[in-house]
């Protein structure tokens, strides 16, 4: 894998643009024997045609075998290291919930659980309570008022909130204070660098507050703290390469993940073909757009493997849309396959197509998971997409003499 | 390559059983222009239909163009770095003799040799005497009885052996004493580093007393020493991946290799059938099974083509029994090639399949060197081969969310 650095200093300018086209969950599984997967089943004459004109393979994420979550499956395609660059969990739910980190924040990811009158962990997520509960419990919580930190409780659903603290000399390295099983007291907020120590504090008067505020509720009297992060840092994709990029999306989390790479993110969209409209309409004050449809992983999760059927072909309907735009590089694949059979994310890697004026096409006819296999790429770290990208796109200068 | 501690962080229990059947030496060559490999000229229609349901490639243990030894052949398999997990050969040699290393044990791999009256060794190999001869000598050293140490010599073959020693303070960081060149006398066996300095005297002691017993024999009358190796440490498959794993194996080393990766060893099978009924009669005790059938190997390096399509023949007819237990992910590979043209382990990859209920089958129809190449996994390392059985295994969780 090419460093970034390596290809930081290879990066130059060129009067190309380049459209990254995210399939959530787009790989798939047959739902028997012999049988076809999601987009093997769905009509694709436009990919098709892409994946003739163009270069296919596999991208994946992670490794073999590893399921990506979100936030590492993004980052991949945005060609950073998945697990040297993996997102604290405070700081992925809050991007997931839509909430803006600052620097020098501190998110936090809260299980609503249940303590005994001795305040023991009687269960670490209060019966998984309802979102709704989970809603009021948190409308409470965001009464507490303490001298010199903003505090922000978000409900993420069931037991699952964020709380985001915002302040001066907050520090994530804070021990965790699930203690992982039951009958035990909750583990004390310490500081694992000295510099924590403020927060240790603040947390410690959070949890005072938060059992003044809940303990007599029922059955969620207590949270317990986990996943402590800050903003994530990253060298963003524009100072990188010199990009100009633009995020795409419709859900909170993508749009979240592409501002942490430095993106900037188009608002207030909610169909595909509100998506493309704004690909088209910002197509010249832009030259990277990372687009983002999140339906083929929706329906898969839902095991609808006829409804994700329908999500890829409205994708397809819209491709000729983005390819009058007359793109130089266009990628197509998914962050990490959602089969509808397994009903969630699952590690077997994502159908890629690659298409611009000079990809070297390859023999493939169309595009499905098994045309993918014998494509010119074979099964590859989706790190390297950026690359490819760039290069096709003349971003790159020679490297050596 | 995912690393190990990554994997080990997402590792999770499954009620699943995963099966590696390794056929030793099983990738070849054609004995002539235009002709088939051993494998594809075997008849093997229980293989070719596991091909056609499942997944293939070419599995490298340890890089393009190297040929590996069985001990990191099989470290590969089993998911470890081939190179930074390389055992030390003395190590190798007593585990491959079926000779059990204890913690704090030191074993030394031996070449009779020729010394002249001035002890200037005239032949490094003794000219590669007899094993037999070996075996006369090896019984005269064992009457050695030094003070405070154990030492065991064991025949290996030619002029090969080894020592094990067994005491207090030993340890392997040791000069070799073979010079590597003739008419020189053996360098001392000095201390590399300040804790081996016990060692190094039992060592010149041992040396002495070799020096009396054979001394003068003709033409071995002396040994050198070589590959000084502790007890190989690795942190088990149990341990790192929470699986209860059986080796099932008729040769020494396989064993001995497997008990070093936190395997329980099956012993006193000697025939492929005897192997399979023991995989039948433990499939319910463990979830985890290393099957290794050492004929493939055996008939290439005799040099004897149809002798090892026989061998594969054999296992393919085998195969039913294995499916009807109904692993949920089965492997059938090679450890490194055994083409019989070549008499030898050779560097080519091996074919590999991978079969399962999750497994997304590939467009491979049949099992040989050139469907594999065509298969979805391409040539690939074989260290991934362990993620990849725990992934469609359910055995590894989500990364990052």
């Amino acid at each position: 894998m090419t460093s970034q650095s390596v290809l930081q200093g290879l990066a130059q300018p060129a009067d190309t643009r380049l459209v990254l086209l995210v399939l959530d969950g787009l790989g798939g599984l047959a739902q028997q024997p012999n049988g076809l997967t999601e987009l093997e089943a769905a009509r694709t004459p436009n990919m098709d045609l892409l994946a003739a004109e163009g270069q296919t393979g596999l991208s994946q994420a992670i490794g073999p075998g590893i399921t990506p979550g979100s936030g590492p499956g993004h980052l991949a395609l945005f060609g950073y290291d998945p697990v040297s660059s993996n997102i604290g969990r405070g700081a992925l739910s809050a991007l997931g919930l839509g909430v803006e980190l600052n620097d020098g924040d501190v998110a936090v990811r809260l299980n609503f659980c249940t303590v005994d009158d001795k305040g023991r962990v009687v269960d670490r997520r209060a019966g998984r309570i309802d979102s709704s509960l989970n809603s009021s419990l948190i409308s409470k919580l965001n009464a507490i008022d303490l001298p010199g930190i903003e505090l922000q409780f978000i409900t993420e659903s069931q037991h699952r909130a964020v709380l985001v603290m915002r302040g001066s000399g907050l520090d994530p390295r804070i021990t965790e204070t699930d203690p992982q099983r039951l009958d035990v007291f909750p583990v004390d907020p310490e500081p694992i660098h000295p510099e924590a120590q403020r927060t240790s504090d603040v947390l410690k008067g959070v949890l005072a507050a938060v059992r003044e505020c809940i303990g007599g509720e029922s059955p969620a009297n207590f949270v317990l703290m986990r996943g402590y992060a800050g903003r994530p840092v990253f060298q963003g994709i524009d100072q990188l390469y010199g990009l100009n990029p633009l995020c795409i999306a419709t859900y909170p989390m993508y749009k979240g993940l592409a501002r942490a790479v430095g993106m900037d993110v188009a608002e207030g969209l909610d169909t595909i073909s509100a998506e493309v409209a704004e690909l088209s309409a910002q197509w010249n004050s832009y030259d990277y757009f990372f687009l983002h449809v999140k339906s083929p992983d929706a329906r898969g999760e839902d095991g609808d493997f006829d409804g994700k059927v329908a999500a890829i072909e409205e994708v397809d309907a819209k491709v000729p849309d983005i390819l009058q735009l007359r793109p130089d590089v266009f990628v197509l694949t998914g962050d990490h396959s959602t089969p509808a059979v397994l009903r969630q994310h699952s590690w077997h890697p994502s159908p890629f197509l690659i298409r611009g004026e000079w990809v070297r096409p390859d023999r493939t006819e169309a595009f499905g998971e098994r045309d993918c296999d014998t494509g010119a790429l074979g099964v590859f770290p989706a790190q390297s997409i950026m690359a490819m990208m760039l290069g096709h796109g003349g971003r790159l200068a020679k490297f050596g003499a």
